[in-house]
């Protein structure tokens, strides 16, 4: 019998960085009953990012963080849109640079995440924020 | 009763620019009469991407304008791919960069958006387009 | 009668390249007899993307690859992690930039792509990997 439901998970953040909630969706998925289905993860916000990445050495998520202060610099004087500080455009940039969205397959009642696979919010502002994050599931 | 239903929608672009449509497809929704949900939009275009960004301050999509022409430079001697022109091979880039599907939940009949996030289709070329987009929409 | 089924396909990478699999991804919809749906469609890495791109001149991958190479430079000596070789920081930051799931509606049993569409995965390290891509189907 298909069926569906929605969830919303606030994630509270402090600075730039990364926050793995692989395991709080698992659980959701898990409490849903589903066996078979799909996830949709919508991040409610336009400067913070929904990313898959490597879960084993931190190091890569350091190296991510690097690349994209880099490519992006904050205080750029290229941007104009500077009213929040000068990590504002560079996080509305970076976001449109990765998603808001990912659609994961659920597979024997479980997410159909890679061995190394790791589903996190990536803060792209230096000041604390809550980011909403809604979770569609559907599935039998 | 779980049910679906698909729709087209055209924009017509001019130029380089930022097209929002988060009211066309909220008209959509409303008239599929689907209270919970999944919302899947797909362009089917390499050089013009769906980009869900902050639909307050305008400068925040000239600033992307302003960030994504100097990364991706017009007629960049890079390029081999020319033929149609010299914002051609960037186009694609910038479509790489981005993307051209999303997946949006459906909650008590409203796309599940943030109270900030606006949807955009961004064109990509510097000459005038008619882009299609398809609708997926599914729920009950 | 709504219905759904999941699919595993194993791509074989030599080296940085494009695979397209758009064929393989049609033939799977057409034997689940779906007339109208959704496709769902995730990479189980993190470090190759898929890419819905032009699939014509084949250049266009080339200028792509020659871009990524230029924005994304191997050994670059700002990354850390660099166990698995210079490539391997590159290969992440890639598939940060670009995606790892698209969902692409079904249409009279075939999916919605435009006609310059084509899917590929994009392998960003340069030996040899075997990759998973899982396939959800959804319709009717």
């Amino acid at each position: 019998m298909f069926r569906q439901s929605q969830h919303e998970l606030v994630i509270k953040t402090r600075d730039r960085a990364f926050h793995e909630f692989t395991g709080q969706l698992e659980t959701l998925v898990r409490r849903a009953g589903l066996k078979t289905g799909l996830a949709t993860i919508h991040l409610q916000h336009t400067s913070a990012s929904l990313l898959i990445q490597e879960n084993a050495d931190p190091e890569v998520r350091r190296d991510l963080e690097r690349f994209f202060a880099r490519l992006v610099p904050d205080g750029d004087p290229l941007f104009w849109h500077t009213a929040e500080g000068k990590d504002d455009m560079p996080a509305h940039i970076r976001t449109a640079l990765t998603t808001v969205n990912l659609s994961i397959p659920i597979i024997e009642g479980n997410l159909a995440l890679g061995t190394w696979q790791g589903i996190y919010l990536w803060e792209h502002r230096t000041r604390p924020h809550s980011r909403r994050v809604v979770v569609h599931l559907l599935g039998e």
